[in-house]
C-alpha cells in the first residue's frame, strides 16, 4: 500500500481532513480516487491506515481503519554524519540512507570539503528526506540537522551510544565487531571526496569515535555512505 | 596514485607506447606531464606502475617501475545479475558495483521490465565499467554480459557456486549464513522497479538459489544493488 506523509496529522483522530501539498499528491500524482485505502504517515512514527471518503481539489476526507507505530522502522537509531558534497551528491546520500532507515542526517563541514550548503540547498534535502520516507514506505523522516564543523561533530557524538568513522586509512579492519544487536544507537561518519585530513580522524578517535574500513577499493563518497550505513543495519540486525 | 586503464597493453614490455582515448585522459583531462608516475591497468588483473616519459599530443611513452596482478581485486567473484532498469538508473548501478568490486553484470529481462536496453545503452554501460575501474582504483573491468532472460540466467547460475536472490517477499530472513568466507564466487539477483513475479522467483529457487531480505523497507532497485552487492562482499570478507 502507498505511504503518504502529512506532517500535521493528527494521529488520535476518527476521520482525517488532508490539506495542503499531499492533496494533490494523492489525487493527482498517484491518481486516487475514493474508497482507496492508503497509508498516511505525520513523519514522527505515526502511520493510519485510511480509506479515502472524498476526494475534492484542495482537501481529502478519509476514514480511520488502522493505526500503527513504526511498523518498518529500524529497532537502532541511524545517524549518519557526512561531510558536504558537491552538486546533488548530497541529496543521493539521504535519499538512499533514507531508504535504509537512518534516523538523523548531519551535514559537516571538514577541511576538504568543496562547495557550499546553503539554506535552500538544505531546505531541499528536508524534501528529499520526506519524498524518500514515502518510497521506502517508513513512518519516521530522518532529521537533517544544521551543519557543523568536526568541532560540532564531536558533541553531537554523545547523542549516539557509539560512532564509526568509515576511514580508508584504515586498511584491513572492516566493521566486524564493532557493533552488537544489543547496542540502541549508532552515528556513522563518511568524509568528502578528498578524504579526511588527518588530524580530523586524531579528534574523532580522542573523542572515542571508531575507524573502519570499506575495503582497499576507493568508492565515492555517495556509495560510500550508502554503504556504511547499509553494514551498520545489517550488523545491528536490522536489515533482514 | 590515479589509475588508467588501458586495454591495449602488453604487460611483459619495460617500456610502453600509449595510444587512443587514454591519452587524451591523461594529457588533457588530469594534466599529467612528464616524470609523472601513474598506474595503468589493461583490465584483465595486470597493473603497471609507470613513469611518463614523453606526453605527446597524440601518444605518451613511459617507463615501467612495477608490476602487480590485481593488488586491490576481491578475492572473492561476484557476479551482478539485475532487471533492467529505465532511464541511466542501470548505469548507476554498474557504477555502484563496480567501485565495490563486481566482477560481472548480468542485465535480466523480467516480466515486470519497462524499458528497453539498446546496444547503444549496453556499449554505454561497458564505458561506465571502465570509469568505475578507474575511479575505484581496481585493475579487472567487470564483464558487461549481453542480456538474458529468466531462462538464459538458469543457465548462467551454473558459472557461479551460489545464487543469492534480494526478494522483499523474503521478510525476516536476511543474509546471514547464507554465504561463507571460504566460498568463491556468488551471483546475486536483483529484481526490476515493479519487483519479481512469483513464478520468476520459484525457477530460480528451484534452479538452487536461495532468497533473502534486505529489511522491510522498500529500497528503490538501485538501493538495493548497491546494498546486495555490499552485503555479498562484506559476508564474503571481501570489504574491510
Amino acid at each position: 500500500m502507498e505511504v503518504f506523509c502529512f506532517p500535521g496529522l493528527e494521529p488520535d483522530k476518527e476521520r482525517l481532513v488532508l490539506t495542503g501539498p499531499v492533496v494533490r499528491h494523492i489525487a493527482r500524482a498517484t491518481r486516487h480516487r475514493a474508497l482507496d485505502r492508503v497509508l498516511i504517515t505525520d513523519g514522527k512514527g505515526s502511520e493510519l491506515e485510511v480509506e479515502l471518503v472524498r476526494v475534492l481539489k484542495s482537501r481529502i476526507d478519509a476514514r480511520v481503519l488502522a493505526r500503527k507505530v513504526g511498523p518498518r522502522e529500524p529497532r537502532h537509531r541511524l545517524g549518519i554524519a557526512q561531510a558536504i558534497l558537491k552538486g546533488d551528491k548530497l541529496a543521493k546520500v539521504v535519499e538512499g540512507v533514507t531508504e535504509l532507515g537512518a534516523a538523523e542526517f548531519i551535514p559537516v563541514w571538514t577541511r576538504r570539503v568543496v562547495g557550499r550548503l546553503s539554506p535552500l540547498r538544505l531546505e531541499r534535502l528536508r524534501k528529499v528526506a520526506m519524498a524518500g520516507v514515502e518510497s521506502s514506505a517508513r513512518s519516521v523522516v530522518p532529521r537533517i540537522a544544521e551543519p557543523v564543523d568536526i568541532t560540532g561533530l564531536l558533541s553531537r557524538m554523545r547523542d549516539y551510544e557509539r560512532t564509526l568513522v568509515a576511514y580508508e586509512g584504515e586498511q584491513g579492519n572492516g566493521i566486524d565487531g564493532l557493533l552488537a544487536p544489543n547496542g540502541d544507537s549508532v552515528l556513522v561518519v563518511v568524509g568528502p571526496e578528498g578524504g579526511f585530513e588527518d588530524f580530523e580522524v586524531a579528534r574523532l578517535r580522542a573523542a572515542g569515535a571508531h575507524c573502519f574500513s570499506l575495503g582497499p577499493r576507493r568508492l565515492r563518497a555517495e556509495t560510500a555512505a550508502v554503504v556504511a550505513a547499509a553494514l551498520c543495519l545489517h550488523e545491528l540486525g536490522d536489515l533482514g
